[in-house]
C-alpha cells in the first residue's frame, strides 16, 4: 500500500478532475477521473469523495472538468452548459452546504468571466480558464482555513490526553490537513502528546478506514473503537475532549454532522467533557436560523445491511439510514473556524466569523 | 431459509447439547453438536450461542454432556470429572453471571446425586441423570422467567408506540422467549401496537441479524438503525421507552450489558425517556455490591476490524473491544425479573427477588 505524508484526495489536471476513491480506502488506492458534471455527481453520491470542504472542492473542480471537456463555439453556449450543470452539480447531495457554496462561487466567477470576456471561441475559453482558476482558489483557501484552524483549536486542546472524534474530518475530508484531526493536528504539532479515540462510524467506518489511517501516517496514536463504546470511555474518564467536524453550521450554531454526532454530544455534555466542533467558514451558512432547516440526506439501506460483500440483515428487514443528525448549539462548547474560536452566543459570534 | 415460530436455540438430546450457530444467522441454519466440556466452552467462547440466559443453560447442559460422554468406572471417578469439567466451564466467559450460576447449580445437583448413590457404575450413572436432569430443569425455570418478564413488563410498555432496543435479548438469548424481547412481545400480544428501533449492535451485529429475525417472525415491526442513530430518534420523539437485557446485575442494581448500553442510557435520561432492564434473577448477582466489581470481557480486536470476510482497519491499526458496559442504577428507571418490577433503591426491591 503505498502512503504519504500530506494526503490529497483531490487533484485536478489538464481539465479532468482525480478523485482518490475513499470507499476502497485504506486497502486499496484507486483514483476515480471525473471529465464532466455528471461523472462528478456520480462520485459525490456514491461517496468516492466524501467531507463537507472536500465535496465542495470537488463539486467546483467538477464544474471546471465539466467546462473544459465541452463543445462551445461561443462563450454564451458554454454559460448555458455551466449553468445547467452547476445547477445539477449543486444539488448532488443535499447535507453539507459546501458544495452548493462552492458551485454558486464558481458559477459566479464563471459568469463574470461570461460578461467581462468576448463572444466566441475565445470567450468560452475565458470562462473555462475561470473556473479552473476559482477552483484552485477554493482548495487553496480551504487548506489554508484548515491550518489555521489547527492553529486556533490546538489551544483549545492544550493539556488534553485524551480525544475523541468522529467519522473523518482530516484531510480527505477536506482536501488538505482536515478540520478535527487539523486540530488534533494542531495540537500535537504543538507538543501535546495526545492519544485518540477513533469512533470506527457506522454505517461507512470512515473512522476505522480514514481517520485510523491518516492519524497512523500521521503518527499520532490512535485507537478504534465502536461508536457505541465512547460513553463508556467518557465514564471512565478516558476522554478528555471531542472534536468533531460538520456539514453545515446554523446561524445559532445548532451543527449537522455524520450520524452520531449528536449522542456524542448528549454523552459530553453528561460527562462534562468539552465537545468542539471544527470547520471553516464555508460550512457555515447564515441563511438558516437553526438546524432545524438542515436537509437531513436518508440514504440506501443497504449500506447498513450489506457490509463488504455480506448482508447481515434478513434480505426484507426495514432499515432507516440518516446519514446525519443536527447537534443544538446549546451542546457545543465551541466552533473552530478559520478566524478563530466562535462561543455562545453563536448567532453574534458566528456572524463575524 | 428454514423459519419456525418459537426459536429454541438450545437442544439436548442423548447426551449431546445441540446449539443454533447464532454467527451465520439469519443467513444461514447451523447446528453445532458438543459432546464434552471442552467443546461446550469453544462455542460459548466462540458464541456460538450467547446471550446470558442461554449461556448459562448452555453451561449446564454442557457439563450434563459432558459427564454423559465420558467414561467412569465409579461415581468418585465420575464426579472428579465433573468438578473440574464445571470449574473450567463456568470461566468460559467472565461478564455474565448466568453460566458460573447455571454450572454450579448442575454441580450441586450432580454432588447431591453422588453423596446420595451408588458407588460403581450405577453411580456414575444416577450423577449423568441428575446432570440432564438438572439442566433441563434450569432450561425450564429460565423460559417460565421470561414468560413471566413478559407478563410483567407488557404494563411499563402501556401506551408506548415505539420502543428501541440494543443487541439481542430474545430468544435466541435466553433458550426461549426473550427477557427484552420478552417484555416487548408481552406488550405486543397485549394489544399494544409497537413498533421497535432495533440497534444494529456492533461489533457483531446481533441486532441487525438475530433481533430483527426474531421480530420478523412474531409480527413485530421493527426497524434496523445504526447504534450511533439513537440520539437522534430520542431527540425527534421517537421513542417512548428503552428496553434491554443484562449479563449481570449487582446488588445496587448498577447493570452489566452488552457494549453501547450505558451510552443508551445516558441519552434516554438526557430525552427523558424510561429505561427498563429486564432479565430473569439468575443474573442478578448479589455477591457484588455495585458494577465496578464486575468482570468486562475485552474481546479480539478483529471483531470490530474484519467484518465478514474483510478487514476494513488498517492491519496495524489499534483497536480496543471490550465486549460489555456498566449502566449505574441510577440510570435505569426499573428492573423487571419474573418476581415483578423492581425500582430503586435497588439494594432493597432486588434482594426481593
Amino acid at each position: 500500500m503505498s502512503e504519504w505524508a500530506e494526503i490529497r484526495p483531490v487533484e485536478f489536471e489538464d481539465g479532468v478532475l482525480r478523485l482518490l476513491d475513499q470507499r476502497g480506502l485504506p486497502g486499496e488506492i484507486v483514483w476515480v477521473e471525473c471529465r464532466s458534471a455528471t461523472e462528478t455527481i456520480r462520485a459525490i453520491k456514491d461517496m468516492v469523495v466524501r467531507g463537507a470542504p472536500a465535496i465542495g472542492i470537488a463539486g467546483a473542480y467538477g464544474l471546471a472538468a465539466d467546462a473544459a471537456n465541452a463543445r462551445a463555439a461561443s462563450a454564451s453556449t458554454m454559460m448555458k452548459r455551466v449553468e445547467t450543470s452547476a445547477a445539477k452539480l449543486r444539488d448532488a447531495r443535499p447535507t453539507a452546504v459546501n458544495l452548493a457554496w462552492a458551485v454558486d462561487r464558481a458559477l459566479a466567477a464563471a459568469r463574470g468571466a461570461a460578461d467581462a470576456g468576448g463572444e466566441g471561441r475565445d470567450g468560452a475559453d475565458d470562462i473555462r480558464d475561470e473556473l479552473a482558476y476559482e477552483a484552485e482558489a477554493i482548495a487553496e483557501e480551504e487548506e489554508n482555513a484548515c491550518i489555521a484552524i489547527g492553529a486556533h483549536g490546538a489551544d483549545l486542546l492544550a493539556g488534553a490526553e485524551n480525544v475523541l472524534t468522529h467519522c473523518n474530518a482530516g484531510a480527505l475530508a477536506t482536501g488538505a490537513y482536515g478540520t478535527a484531526l487539523g486540530v488534533i493536528r494542531g495540537a500535537f504539532d504543538a507538543g501535546e502528546s495526545l492519544h485518540v479515540w477513533v469512533d470506527e462510524t457506522r454505517p461507512l467506518l470512515q473512522g476505522a478506514r480514514l481517520t485510523a489511517w491518516e492519524l497512523r501516517q500521521l503518527g499520532i496514536p490512535a485507537t478504534i473503537i465502536v461508536d457505541s463504546a465512547a460513553g463508556s470511555f467518557m465514564a471512565s474518564g478516558q476522554v478528555d475532549a471531542v472534536v468533531v467536524g460538520a456539514d453545515r453550521i446554523a446561524a445559532n450554531g445548532d451543527t449537522a454532522n455524520k450520524i452520531g454526532t449528536y449522542s456524542l454530544a448528549v454523552l459530553a455534555k453528561h460527562h462534562k467533557i468539552p465537545f468542539y466542533v471544527a470547520a471553516p467558514s464555508s460550512t457555515v451558512d447564515l441563511s438558516i436560523p437553526d438546524g432545524a432547516a438542515v436537509p437531513i440526506e436518508e440514504r440506501n439501506p443497504d449500506e447498513v445491511a450489506v457490509i463488504g460483500d455480506r448482508r447481515f440483515a434478513h434480505e426484507k428487514a426495514e432499515v432507516s439510514n440518516p446519514a446525519f443528525d443536527v447537534t443544538p448549539a446549546r451542546l457545543i462548547t465551541a466552533i473552530v473556524t478559520e478566524n478563530g474560536i466562535a462561543r455562545a452566543p453563536y448567532a453574534r459570534s458566528l456572524s463575524k466569523t
